[in-house]
């Protein structure tokens, strides 16, 4: 019989609710016949406080063996900033070399948006997760004097734009739309955009039937709000990638919507699944979080992992949900779960 | 009696159009006993074509001897990606150590916005203009093959950081609301991050009145659609500075009305002022260009210059020429400025 072996990490503020309701939600879409086992880890703020810890060898070492991992959240104004993404959630990413950081953005009817004229949203991110200003590459000397200086590097290789333009081809390849616009900032950060310019046309030879674009990432910003309905795939570094989904959430219907897959497609290491929203200690507790992104986080975890039509059923129970949330009186955290759940399983 | 020395460099697309129209209400916004000599430099794509010179010492030279520069717009696609943009616009920046990148972002009465609801947006936002990842500290080894590495590295200095976050902390002290927000990512670029964020805190010190605030970069480009009426003054890097006013400019009726200023406050050399859009190849010589955001560039210049009534005549005609679009067929680009011109001798 078939099993799923998930780690769960909670993590801070919000996290801890939502996840509840996206382990509730995978329970009623999963077969009957798949047994589901989950570990929980104690990872975060609480446990940095306690311990000082952010991710032991010994939790790293434990965490691989699993297929998947679903986070919820982490960060807390608590901790100095830096501190836990740095030494939990980036080294997380970069020792399961996901890079593949998965990010679909869809207009779900009846969603609010700030935009007007509600445009026909439906586009999918894929960013580079590995590499980039991300990699931690840098440093100050004569730190916290007048002659500061600090240095941020940009690490990009061949072989990591490769796989993850690649990657993106074979996504845009398989989608009705089939196009595929690159984003980067080439006519100044030139080095890393040739490599990136240069790979994107090479690769995409082996894509006949692909539709390619460049848009430098500051005109990318005004398409999203001018013509979202223009892109389908987008393929980007891993700064220009954050910055990009959190405005796609923001005119999708919000940041409680946006799920994402932290992705290592060779299957070496387990691929992680989080709502792309942060802890927001704010509401922590108060029953207002919308756990519909990790909800669908959890369909893009069970997509990734070979069970297309339950990950198909919790999509189109989600948007179901939205359509009619116009009517109704808000919820809690729960309730949307439970109604997620009900739909799932009917 | 007075005079200003003006260095003209229309550049490329319809760089020559828009910068006619703003010399058009410059002209007539200068009072009377104000001489305006303009210079023009033949700088662009033409001349790389032909000479192969992006910007020559003696051009560079000559440009120094000027009170202001106005520049129209710069890149073509026979070009290739950076050279122009490295060589021409930023080599300006850069030599002329125009460390405030000024660009201010207002949504007029009945100017299209993608917002719905029309919100009230009124912020500037100080781009840091002669650090960052812009330095062009970057390189690549085994280009063009399976093993290439690319980096770029982002530097940042006290001395530079501090200066442009003085500067933002006195536009803000100067405007009623007195807000300013540092915009970074300092959970991510800890280095770079820390020493702006230690310098923000500590040069705030110095400003009691102004209330601050911090956003991480993806979460600021939410705020922009969401609740852009949250901003007032914003602080940021040279990236994050350009996509953020592109943005910016996209919710507040495009990038046909973003002017900017690249700004040297000491007056060492002489600052740079150019509309926000780039030469729009697609379309040159047919009069559709808005001459908007040069005009409001003139206005910016103007205003560095001392010239502040002359500066608020041409933004309240601008104001009023955008306020009553809405019914009036389109224009020509020499229609607007005929129309603005106009409007400010009158
Ligand atoms: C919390 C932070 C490290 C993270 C990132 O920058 O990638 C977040 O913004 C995200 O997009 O997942
Ligand atoms: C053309 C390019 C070099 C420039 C920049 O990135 O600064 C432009 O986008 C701008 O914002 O003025």
């Amino acid at each position: 019989s078939r099993s799923i072996r998930l780690a769960v990490i909670p993590g801070d503020g919000i996290g801890q609710e939502v996840v509840a309701q996206g382990l509730k939600v995978l329970s009623a879409a999963l077969p009957q016949d798949v047994k589901l086992e989950t570990r929980s880890y104690d990872l975060g703020a609480q446990r940095w406080h306690a311990t000082g810890d952010t991710l032991p060898d010994a939790d790293l070492e434990s965490l691989k063996d699993h297929d998947a991992i679903l986070l919820g959240a982490i960060g807390d104004p608590s901790v100095p900033s830096g501190v836990l993404e740095r030494g939990l959630l980036l080294k997380l990413r970069f020792a399961f070399d996901h890079y593949v950081n998965l990010r679909p953005s869809k207009l779900f009817p009846n969603t609010p948006t700030p935009l007007a004229g509600r445009p026909d949203i439906d586009f999918v991110v894929v960013r580079e997760g590995t590499e980039g200003p991300y990699v931690g590459n840098g440093g100050s000397m004569r730190t916290g004097t007048p002659d500061e200086v600090a240095t941020e590097v940009s690490l990009n290789t061949a072989h990591g734009v490769e796989r993850v333009v690649r990657d993106a081809y074979e996504r845009a390849n398989a989608r009705p739309r089939k196009k595929l616009t690159l984003v980067h900032k080439n006519n100044v950060l030139v080095h890393a955009g040739h490599l990136w310019k240069n790979i994107f046309d090479r690769v995409g030879q082996e894509y006949p039937e692909v539709t390619t674009d460049y848009l430098h990432v500051d005109a990318a910003t005004i398409f999203f709000v001018t013509q979202p309905e223009r892109f389908d795939v987008i393929v980007t570094d891993n700064l220009f990638g954050d910055i990009l989904t959190d405005l796609a959430a923001a005119v999708t219907g919000g940041i409680g919507l946006a799920a994402s897959g932290n992705i290592n497609p060779s299957g070496a290491f387990p691929s992680m699944f989080e709502p792309v929203h942060g802890s927001a200690p704010d509401i922590a507790g108060t029953g207002k979080a919308d756990p519909t992104a990790t909800v669908l986080s959890v369909a893009l975890l069970l997509s990734h992992l070979g069970y297309g039509d339950e990950a198909a059923r919790i999509e189109t129970a989600v948007a179901s949900d939205l359509a009619e949330r116009g009517t109704a009186a808000p919820r809690t955290t729960d309730e949307i779960g439970d109604a997620l759940a009900a739909r799932v399983s009917g």
